[in-house]
């Protein structure tokens, strides 16, 4: 099937006047700059989520209380715990849908599910142990979004090694059960579905249990992603029980490269960012989460400068927007550097082009698919902007990118694809009725539950 | 005109199953809680935005990249003079009817324009030397949003007394003219014009013109607004001129009062927080501004505490949106603080009705009109949000306005009436296509004559 676009966004930034073709199996061929006249449409490659915890969306909004005199990530975290607990599987699947919908509409193609919400809520299995799992991968099916499974090891409740809380139970895995249900995954896996590993965290994963998964599963291409740094207790605990610091004791332990997302990795020395860098892994920020959860700001500048590669997620879904995430982790910056355009250079003088190219590239290798780019041989996930937006008027290519980014409010994504089919047309997704029909059934039953 | 609402947002909070009537004013006349049953809706009070510069909407996105090595306020108002130097009443008129659109969509129902666009780029008077401004006047009448035109005095480039630039031609009065205009623009005050009067900003106006302009429009109910402590420079700049902190000059020179607006005031020492708080002005904090010009974090904690009053204003209009300025007020705080529900306290636990409430005060205060509650005599701005988004499924009225503000990115407002006038309908303006074609025509000429 043939495209064609007015200006297309490629690794190189825009050019006119493009086509590429699509193969049956949702791969972009022959891509071609200048070989149209008068063709219509801006077309970017979708974005990569790399941070999702899907139940989360269903609970967006109702931690914005004060409920401690000093209200902190981990109150919230009682508040998210308090509501994970209601959760079955065909809530998740009601939730994970409406959310990838929205996903999809706001010009993401791809997301990557940290998943951990396992087991029943005092911890037994259900029957079929992979019934969170598979709920997660049905709403990817139905809506067509492309899905990096991240099942979650989550073991300790501490660095000390203590046993997880009651609250907890739904998240336990041993590292034999775990490895069986990343195989039970891995098998699943197709052009819209790669299965990948996700250590919760240090504090939730022992060394040898950590060594123990990296050695059984020995992949070049596995995709392996790690809650680091995010908060200063952890930095500090971290400190006390093992004499360093999260990304400083991961950089020294395990054989971080390209496979790896570090996420959040919000309290960085310099050196860290140096070694991080240098490693090839992608740091996953979540920029509407880390400032709704008041963790901090990430070190961007130093990282960029040091070649480090990044991309973002939406995490908590407090915020489901490429714009939202990418705006505010320039303006963070901008607040406490008093400066402007800080993730620019003179090399990249466009501080939007330089953090969508950084985005979609960390995105796309955290994501572990052949996405980010619309080349030969990618999956062709596409995104079309509504160029009749006022917002867009009088804007050439040149500043394109910067206006959609750090200008306006309405959401410009008129149609969006994967592997080239249409999902969104007219900025609605073909099924958003239906789905949203159903999660409001399933927040009714929620609600009622508690 | 009768009218319901299910949810209904009133000082004390929301009351349910609301009724509120309409005179043929535009004024709220007999609102009851609880005298219907099955009423639909969740109305709010329409937003004020106490500053704005309409001009700028035309230039969102333009200032996205790296000019000089070290981006700043200062660079960016360099490109924002070049683009101002292009705009005529016709240009002005079309981006300012675009701009309110936008604003009545978003909820906002008063707009204050600290208008400093005067004459011709040389400085010579257009023929009716109030043509910028009758332009200004012109978009809130065709749009239906009120207005609060504060002409703005601009007189000197620095605390020196250093004449003006001849990019800053366009802004200068001298006081005997400045009052004519102003008298000029009185004469034509209505239910939905207010006018009152903007001093630039300390270094833009001398000690003596302050005081004359002041003393010649002694009224107690004139709205008076001035950029204050917004850059670290200006602070310096004041220091060494004046020898006092440029909140802490004002405090000690002018009967700083609840006529007052005193906008930005980023840069504020402990006492000058608690004196500001005393004095009843109201703090003009305009988040997506600061954020996107690098200005810094208002100290919100202490001056909530201190019992200050507080309003937003969408200023440079890289964002036009009450969602996005109230949620990172907050957001910025809690990125620099390392906490969250920073707004919150005990006696006001939801974060969110905790700034929404303030927002609405004290936007109307600096507004200098009877808006910001639906009560008897106010004007009836109101606001309808969309109960069926499924962001809302399952949320009850105690936090509906924390989820509105702190999650999703759809615009929840379906509905905007302005003096009881039903203006946006189904979430569009009236009209919103030919206003939004005249826009477009208007940037094809800036563009062409750049």
């Amino acid at each position: 099937m043939r495209h064609e676009a007015a200006q297309l966004w490629t690794p190189d930034g825009f050019v006119a006047d493009a086509v590429f073709e699509v193969d049956e199996r949702g791969c972009c061929i022959r891509v071609d700059a200048r070989a149209s006249r008068g063709a219509a449409g801006i077309v970017l490659p979708g974005m990569p989520n790399l941070h999702s915890h899907a139940f989360q969306r269903a609970m967006a909004g109702l931690a914005e209380r004060r409920m401690h005199p000093h209200d902190s990530f981990w109150s919230w975290r009682e508040t998210m715990y308090g509501f994970a607990a209601r959760i079955g599987p065909d809530d998740l699947h009601a939730i994970a849908a409406q959310l990838y919908v929205e996903m999809l509409e706001a010009g993401y193609t791809q997301v990557c599910e940290f998943h951990y919400l396992h087991h029943r809520p005092d911890g037994a299995r259900y029957e079929d142990p992979a019934a969170m799992s598979l709920a997660l991968v049905e709403a990817a099916r139905e809506t067509g979004i492309g899905l990096t499974l991240l099942p979650v090891l989550y073991m300790t409740g501490g660095f000390d090694g203590r046993a997880l809380s009651p609250r907890q139970a739904r998240f336990r895995h041993d590292v034999d059960g775990y490895l069986r249900l990343v195989e039970r995954l891995r098998a699943l896996e197709s052009p819209r579905l790669r299965v990948g590993v996700a250590l919760h965290s240090l504090r939730a994963v022992p060394a040898d249990a950590l060594a123990a998964v990296l050695a059984a599963l020995d992949d070049a291409s596995l995709p392996i992603h790690i809650h680091i740094a995010e908060q200063v207790a952890e930095v500090e605990d971290c400190l006390a029980a093992r004499g360093a610091r999260p990304v400083e004791w991961l950089l020294d332990h395990a054989a971080v490269d390209e496979r790896w997302c570090l996420v959040h990795a919000t309290h960085l020395t310099g050196d860290e960012v140096r070694r991080l860098a240098r490693s090839g892994a992608v740091a996953g920020l979540c920029p509407t989460t880390e400032a709704n959860l008041g963790d901090g700001v990430f070190p961007l500048r130093d990282f960029l400068e040091a070649g480090g590669r990044l991309g973002i997620g939406s995490d908590s879904h407090v915020s489901v927007s490429p714009v939202e995430e990418l705006r505010w982790l320039e303006y963070g910056q901008r607040l406490v550097t008093r400066s402007r355009n800080v993730a620019a250079d003179e090399a990249a003088p466009s501080t939007g082009e330089r953090l969508f190219a950084a985005a979609l590239a960390g995105g796309a290798q955290a994501s572990g698919a052949p996405i980010g780019a619309l080349r030969d041989g990618a999956r062709a996930d596409a995104v079309v902007l509504d160029e009749a937006a006022p917002l867009l008027a009088g804007r050439d290519a040149r500043c394109l990118i910067d206006t959609w980014l750090f200008a306006g409010n309405a959401n410009l994504v008129r149609e969006t694809r994967v592997a080239g089919e249409r999902l969104v047309e007219g900025g609605r997704h073909r099924a958003r009725d239906s789905i949203a029909a159903r999660y409001r059934r399933c927040m009714a039953r929620l609600v009622e539950a508690d």
